[in-house]
Formats: structure tokens, C-alpha cells, sequence
């Protein structure tokens, strides 16, 4: 992935239960995006708006859809620990902002993702570069190079 | 529960997969009523309109949330079988229709469930009796005392 | 619903999230039954064992499927506001144990729910009575009639 | 992704419904890689095992855990038409095995997937190459260069 995890990246605690859990007693894979995404968006209901993405598309008009992710999957999950989701911005674009997600259990990086979104105009459904008032605030939580 | 399953009910087939079971290796609990509600859509779908309640909402106006469920869980769900989900209106009020649904595998009851909807103007958010075509639908399938 | 829900009642607290509502932009219905077994799942891990049903399961053997629910819906859930699950046992039989659970946002209750679980051992799936120490730790929080 | 759509690749139907909807009225993008994923247990279940990864890992003892996702999100999913998964193995190694998901709806691609598994001895989750059968298997549908 193609930043490294800053000390002080944001981290969004997930207790990981039984019901998110398969037959084979780790965590059901797809839940794993969704964990990340639940992370990404407690990033901006922290940052930028308390009810996050609802917050941002209802009050705001802002829409920030995905157009990408990757996910590396490092290690079982469980509910034996809580899943540390340590996220922050790593990129910027005119138009589009890319997340990293770390899910860490117990000091295990169990997972690494990288989320791409792009901005647009809620109710037209239109593109849009990023709002003056999101870029100076992601641009403020980009780890230095 | 309150009505007998007709034979004539209609049958939503849902495939099981891993991914809905628990370490228990059966579907967890929480995917049963989400399975009943997928079959009720389905209902909706057959007998009404092709893309089910997204389309009732977005194109018609109408809404049927929901305010009561139960169900009663009898033999576990896994995804050995197709479970079919005999889905029927059950009774009609001037404001309300619950519905039934009964899941079954491979011959054997594993839930019984029972969910009642009202009927709203969908962007109001505001009451209304059900509309007549959708009231001369379900009386046409409550199946006869 | 049979027992009122006492001032003493466990909470657990859940942030409802935008992937959590359909586009009536209030939770899915189907969600809030999976609300309410999370916060059953947390009653176990507050008061019996810290991982929930995975640790119940898996070291002590103790399964607790459910056997019945029913929920009233009575206001929307939305990502506004934090849902707070009042969570506590309302009725313990030899076999048996029923939990309510009241989810209330902002002060408003959305749903009411009663889901009945029954005691097996895990690993053969048979039915036993309540282990001493669970009936013990369940009577504890019956609240008095 | 690595490889073009084979007019023969194995397609998996899926109904998309309101409760995968979030409130922009799309499908919830953490729904999109669950999708995806049901597409690719079809694909086991169609070609080697019917009941998918869960009569393989039971019955058969090979796990098959994800060990990296990524996915390009190219159009919105609605309930409006049925989602078309086209999934095909587009490479294999020594203990990895690859699929692309393509999902389509009424004719467009609404987003593009590269999953890639390993082989585990289910019930010591440890690494193994690909059984001889799951070999001869991929390598038939995997599409010629």
C-alpha cells in the first residue's frame, strides 16, 4: 500500500461479534470492507460532520462515492479483541480523496485497505472537485512524505 | 401463528450461503428476518411491481414500513438446501396487511414469521389507508377462512 | 411487551450509519433485529464473558440459540443520533431465557423486542438446562415484579 | 484487471433489493465485494461442490481464505434490473487461485473485481497447494491468453 501508517492516524474501535463471524470462526470476508468503510465514515463524522456520510449528503449535498478499493487481508479476525481501524486521508486529487484503512487486533495487522471516492454534488448525482472546507481538512491529516 | 399455509402460496427460493452462517454452522439468527423481508419484496415483486418496494417507493409514492415482526425459529437454516419461503398475505386492515412466512428446507419448518406493515405516502412520511389496487390485490390472495 | 424496562437496565450504545439505512433514509427494518441481538451480545459480554457467544461457545461450551422473537417498531432509526439498546433479562424458565431489548434514540423509543433463547451444549447441539451459573447471574437482573 | 470477460464465463443472478439500497438510492458499496463473493461461492457451487464453500470446507476440509480484494466501481447498482456476476478463475499458482467478478446490469458494468484465495487445510488452517481436482478444475475455465 502506498503510505505508512502515521502514529497519529485516527482509530475507529469495532467490536467484532458472533453474527460477523463464518463457519470457520474468523470474521466472513466481506465484512471486512464493510468494517472499513464503517471506519471511513467515523473518520468524517470525527473531522467534518457528527452524523457522518448522512450528515454530508442530506445537510451538505456532498456525496463522496467510491470508485476503488484494495484490501490485503494479513490476518484472521475475530472477536476476541477489538478491531483497531486506524484510518487517515494518504492522497488528494482535484477531484477524488483516497483512505487508508488499517484493521489491528491484539498488535496484529490483520488487514491493509486503500478506498478511493470522488465528490459529488448529492442530489444531481454530478462530479464535483472536492470542497474548499474537505480539501484543508484532508489536506491537514495527509502524513507528511 | 395465525393462518394456515396455503398451498397456492407463493415460494421465494433464497440460496444459503457460508457467509450467512455463524460459528454455529447455521445462518445466524439476524439473516432470518432479513431472509422473511427479502421474501415479502419478492411477493411484492411477483404480484405487483417488477423491482419491488424500491419501485412502490420511488415510482408509486407508496411505502409499507413495517411495525411489527415475530417470528419463531424451529430447525436451524444452513446451506444444505434451498430455503423456500412460502410468502402470503394473512390479513388486511384499512391500514395495514401482515404477511406470512414460513421458511422451510427440504421439507422441514425452520421458521415461522408474521410481519405487519402500514401504508404511508413515501414522501410524506404520512399515513394513508392502502390504495385500492394494491387493496384488491392482497384480498384476492388472503387465503379463505 | 411483558416487563417495563427498569431504570437499571444495561445499555448498549450503537452508531447508526449511513450503509445502515435503505432509501427511506431511516435503518432497513431488517437491521433492527440485528441491532437488537448485538445488544444481547454485548449483555453477555458485560456480564458473563467478555468475547459474548464466540467465547461462550467456543470455551464454555454454552449455546444459546433463539428460539422466538417478536419487536414493535415504534419511530424510525436513523444516523442522527446515538441508538441506545436497554437490554435485560425479563423472564428465565428451566430451559429458557428471554431478554428485552428497547432501542431509544434521542430520548424517543424506536422498538420494543423479546427474543427467547434456549440453553444446549454446544458442541452436540442438545437441548440442557441453564448452567448454575447463568441462572445465578441471569435472576440477578431480572428486574422485580 | 489482468484479464478480459470470456463470452464463457460462469454468470451468477442476483436480485438486487431496496434493503441493499443506501440513502443515495444505490446499492451500499460495502454490498458490492458481498456480492461479489456470493457470485464466486456460485461459482464453486456450480463447477465442484453444491453447496459452495461451505460443503467444501465441511465435507471436503479445503478452506479457501481471501488473501487480497480489489474492486473498480465504474456505475451505480440498482434493484431496477437483475445484477449479472460474470466470474471466471483468471490465474493460478502453486497455493492461489484467482477470480474476476465482472457484475453487470441491463448491458453496463457496474464494477469490476480481482479476488484472489489461498488453499488451507480447513480444520488446521494451514497452507496447502491446490488439490489435484480443484487444479485440473480452475485450469479448464481459466480463459486462454
Amino acid at each position: 500500500m502506498a503510505t505508512t501508517r502515521p502514529d497519529t492516524a485516527f482509530v475507529h474501535d469495532i467490536r467484532v461479534t458472533w453474527g460477523d463471524c463464518d463457519p470457520a470462526r474468523i470474521a466472513y470476508t466481506a465484512r471486512l470492507p464493510w468494517f472499513a468503510l464503517d471506519a471511513i465514515n467515523a473518520w468524517w463524522a470525527e473531522h467534518f460532520a457528527p452524523a457522518g456520510w448522512f450528515e454530508m449528503e442530506l445537510d451538505r449535498n456532498v456525496g463522496t462515492p467510491f470508485v476503488r478499493m484494495e484490501m490485503d487481508f494479513r490476518s484472521p479476525v475475530t472477536p476476541r479483541h477489538i478491531l483497531k481501524c486506524h484510518t487517515w486521508p494518504s492522497a488528494l486529487g482535484t477531484k477524488s480523496v483516497t483512505f487508508r484503512v488499517d484493521g489491528v487486533q491484539d498488535g496484529v495487522t490483520c488487514f491493509e485497505g486503500s478506498f478511493t471516492c470522488v465528490f459529488i454534488v448529492a442530489d444531481q448525482f454530478k462530479s464535483q472537485p472536492a470542497p474548499d472546507d474537505i480539501r484543508a481538512l484532508v489536506e491537514a491529516h495527509i502524513p507528511a512524505a
